[in-house]
């Protein structure tokens, strides 16, 4: 079974993620291990387009688990999309004698990669793929965890922190945005590390009166004179909600966009970690003759799970710490 | 039911750790938030016997979550060990009308707490105690995660990337200590984090030869010129270990002991979030009606567990990383 | 001579800076040293009007140094720049007993400081004033180097690091803009240290062509796929410079404002340090019997200039760093 | 004038630090910029023994800004300090054609530099040598400023901040050692930046009695509960210290030696921006036809002195720093 592996190739795409070097390592280091070839696909699906790729030996990966950003590049590749594209990434895949490719990324990262190893099927070539999930947004529906989020957390985190040194001194009320187009689960989680006065998120209808105005009078009235109202990008603008502030409340907010800040640095402790775990279990999955796949964390555990049935999950939103940070402000839940 | 629960108690004990002033927090505004009172104990169990304690209000308790330490301050008690010390503990709960405590800190602290619970039913006085675990140990039987052990991560990731800086400019060996006197968890865990050529766990009996002569051999011939050897303090000493290196291969290890430093900082996103959900998950068993327990994570899950029973429980060592970390080092597992 | 100060006043005025906190302790912990009393007025000089202060004991400064913002608060105060005001505000000085203020802040909490000080020589009542600058924009044309700017600079190069870890990976384009309403000392320090493609500072008229379009060209010729363009403040909306490089060039840039964090965080060493040696300095100022000054440093040491002197000095913006900064980007000087 | 310099080499010598690689940066981005090539020589002066070098263009230095230690890798040559070894070395110099180099390094770095360049001149062959300073000590006589002096100082604040959590909530003494075997600079300058409660220092002799004993006691005395004593390696070893402190105050200090984290990490926004302009003037020092030199910060500017006379320069210690800090400790000077 493990000889049918001889060589694979490995490529991140989508937005990119600290920790998405660390997984990368981890694939070309255990691929060596298992006496596989790796090969790095440069520039996302667009280098098997292309034919941007790069031998990757044990060494070509050294001093990189440290970084953020991703050595292979990444980028969106909307010819992948098409067929024709696909039809031009797969002379690539044949002509490298690829028999398994590993993309680490988000959602549409994987579809891709279904749709490049059916076709494949189709014209009689197997090709293997396995998915590792990296994204900040945390918001892939078959994982509970993606590479990437811890740190995006601890950056926002660091952030609002110093941002709270000069609201304080300043009594000011700052309203800050975060990244989460469609997801909340950032904002929330920052939101709750930070001790914020109000958190906006995407998955909840924001009643402003009672979600900001009340928040920050009842804390007002606790004696507080700052206030830390965090916005998922998803769920409003920083800008307009603190024009809102000033209207209803008379404050005069400072507004901070942390944007793509949230994206780079050093990947923490945990994202270096699992992602070290995900792309170890990557290669063995392929190693172990197993379909399609992606490697997801569940019930704290990682684990491989079936590509086609992992694209269906849906993650299911911790509506509950919501609950849990209304209790902790001082305007707290059961006084509304 | 709920009303059974009027005031309550919170103390740290045992070591700190990055995180408890975010769980005293979340259990203070919780508790406000229920209409319960809470005391303030401080300096572990030493406070109950010498009456040692503050009320806290929900602002005495804003602007903590961001530091490290506990404003509770902590402390060992050898006196609370003994059925005297506890009588004068209670003797204080009974004079302040506690209904319940929340001890945050390792099984020492959770077997003392269950102590004095079994001491105030023997006279007739309901004392319900629930525990919190912290410790950068993360060598807790009941819970898959501990607080401060991300932030001691974080922390000791942090300072080995800055040692392999230099350790690479000079082409140099390097030895560094973390703590874990009975458990690699952390050692483990950053040796992950930062690509160390070997790391030495407790759990695992260390073959010099194999485990470090061996393994930096195979760096060396894989072309690195630097190596990095990370050892859990309860595996052997730093300076011992750099000694040996030294008189096997010749070479000049520098030695480091992380020590303290590890214990502090402001406490990571996760430790923060993890510690406010314990802390909320904590007051809410005691308003529940529940009897003592832990509040545990297991699964990926916040629960409470039974206390005699949670103190049962085991921790398995997840060996399994020991052997990714043999694979992604240069030296590489099948080439032993 | 020096038992004309018996108590002395200190504030923090105008916008909050990192640093500020270890100033406010030095000044309190030498006029301790020396016997003097202290007392903290807050929110600036409205403190003054409004008898919003606190006696400030050697203690009541432990564990500040390390924090950002300022215990004392701050504010602008449209009132004290009116005679009426100001004479609040002797009334308050008059009724402590006050014999000197320490005003930590900028040149327009100087100027208000002065003006106070000559009403109260005016009035017969002998009040001194020493000024210490602290302000991230290090703009103070009196002294080399004002406390926060350190800080302010590593926290601004520490998120464009971040920033170029994603631009790097996704080959874009970043424009990022920095304090600096009126001053470029910021944006051209930390241009400087994160190796900027081009800068852009109030101090210098910008040609678009010459200093943005032919630097991102030369810099892709040279073989660079990503740009980090540096923007003060006072030298234009890095929303529309972006704009107007996507116009030119047909790039993508992504925006970042870095905003209010650059005010918070802990102080750097450097800014602790001297802060330190500047409160240390305004007291002994005080004491020596000197007339109104402001602590400034000069030629690389710390020196009490007059304050009327002090305030007619204008600060020569160092503009040969500014070619030190083209010769060292890829675009290079000579080539142009 | 300008063209008598066609190619010169760059080197890192001695012990490495935060801010050689934005040096190095400099030297090769100067010298592209006014037409010289530039080599860099690998592993300080055994580079030119053994003829290990390479060629660097402008690209060869993009992204280093940021990093710790040195791309050139750096050591010490008992080799080059023989009169053989730098024949070999200027062997090297002929071949490469070399009319200059820029040596990155401390005073020992320099002599060498020195004694090459005349056994060079003695030869007929006119090789001019330019020295940068870098140390982390900060003890280099003819420079007020050394590179990397600030990140190790950042550092060792940062690691003594998160020491100071735990000792609070432990309410214990510690003792922490920080680089610096013959000089106290960095001692001094974070125990400023820490207000820690005795710093010990080789310029000054410890009277234990006075300057720890009496300190410790009058903290307590006034109200504190945790010490922080910060000691240079030159002054004595923590560890003694530490015994000291418990046999004659009873107290369980715990001990901590910083040791080589002092010297990585990425430089802080001064190392970097010195760096630069420090490179920067090496090189048009070379190109300016200036005889041998060091870059110096000398009154708060960047100087080019000859070096022969710099080499002569002393430090003088700024011991008025060190009543700065007794003043501002809680023990306070008048107080003995």
């Amino acid at each position: 079974m493990e000889n049918q592996i001889h060589r694979i190739g490995v490529l991140t795409s989508g937005g990119d993620a600290p920790g998405m070097n660390a997984a990368v390592r981890a694939v070309v280091r255990t691929a060596q291990d298992c006496g596989i070839e790796c090969v790095g696909i440069r520039r996302g699906w667009n280098g098997l387009i292309t034919s941007d790729f790069v031998q990757l030996g044990a060494t070509s990966v050294s001093h990189i688990i440290d970084k953020g950003g991703t050595i292979l590049y990444t980028a969106r590749s909307e010819e992948f999309m098409t067929e024709a594209g696909r039809d031009k990434a797969l002379s690539t895949c044949r002509l490298l004698g690829l028999d398994g490719i590993v993309a680490i990324g988000g959602d549409g990262t994987f579809r891709g990669a279904l749709a490049l190893s059916r076709q494949a099927a189709a014209a009689g070539y197997g090709l293997r793929v396995v998915g590792i999930p990296a994204t900040i947004d945390n918001d892939i529906g078959c994982s509970h965890y993606t590479i990437g989020f811890d740190t995006a957390c601890n950056t926002a985190v660091e952030c609002i922190d110093k941002l709270r040194d000069t609201m304080q001194s300043h009594e000011r009320c700052s309203v800050v945005e975060v990244m989460g187009r469609h997801a909340g689960h950032l904002a929330l989680y920052v939101g709750l590390a930070v001790g914020a006065t109000a958190v906006l998120i995407p998955e909840r209808q924001v009643d402003f009166d009672q979600d900001i105005v009340e928040k920050i009078r009842q804390a007002r009235l606790a004696g507080t004179t700052h206030y830390m109202v965090v916005v998922a990008e998803g769920a409003g603008s920083a800008a307009d909600i603190g024009k809102r502030i000033h209207e209803e409340l008379g404050l005069d907010p400072r507004v901070t966009v942390l944007g793509h800040i949230q994206r780079g640095g050093s990947p923490s402790a945990r994202d270096r970690e699992t992602a070290s775990r995900m792309g170890y279990k990557a290669v063995m999955a392929l190693v172990s003759g197993q379909g399609n796949c992606i490697i997801a964390t569940q019930d704290g555990r990682i684990v491989d799970l079936d590509m086609e049935e992992a694209l269906q999950m849906k993650k299911s939103f911790p509506m509950e710490r919501y609950q849990i940070l209304e209790a902790l402000t001082l305007s707290g839940s059961h006084r509304r």
